[in-house]
């Protein structure tokens, strides 16, 4: 399933290290680094090694990744300094299409942590 | 895993019909239903029927079902009318506690979607 990648595409020249990255997390399937323009205290991204361009191309067959990338969201976002839940905590999005707001078309999930001030709604 | 629910909890009501609904998906373990406060057009929620607080207490014995959750999340947003990828789109978001923006304890996945006015960031 990895080793596919789109020579285009920035996320997957991040994978390869042809751009450099502050990673907070790699293993055979998924990297984790931290968004160059971070939208709170805590904000890093993740993403499957393999191209993948968004939800929307999701089946079955990747089930089994995308629940380890949430299983190991909520780990990292703690080792990243989130405070404790309940009264500390996180936010997972996953932005889709335009209307969702995706702009690089490489599936990845936003983690993002901090007190509330960056909150817009 | 199922079965496990909080007198308490308004979402485990939901799961156990015992507060009203407008179901988009029931299976054994998943149950989807609009958004009563909907954000935008399309707007609804994906829970486990299982009573889990939030991410903060998942581990990889949860991997499956969240995995499953994703997936299903993304066909249900185009059964929804979310418009085609590229153009159209969803958003997925699961907040975890105060900072997250939590407000039901009981762990959820919002699946937003529709034009991007209702977008504020």
């Amino acid at each position: 399933m990895s080793g596919e990648h789109d020579p285009n595409c920035i996320f997957c020249k991040i994978v390869r290290g042809e751009i450099p990255s502050r990673k907070v997390h790699e293993d055979e399937e998924l990297l984790a680094f931290h968004d160059i323009h971070p939208w709170a205290p805590v904000h890093f991204l993740m993403v499957p090694k393999q191209h993948i361009a968004s939800m929307a191309q999701v089946d079955e067959h990747h089930a089994a990744m995308l629940g380890r990338m949430m299983v190991l969201a909520s780990r990292l976002a703690q080792q990243e300094g989130c405070a404790p839940y309940p009264h500390g905590g996180f936010r997972l999005v996953v932005n889709t299409g335009d209307h969702g707001g995706q702009e690089v078309h490489h599936l990845h999930m936003h983690v993002i942590g901090g007190p509330r001030p960056w909150l817009k709604g």
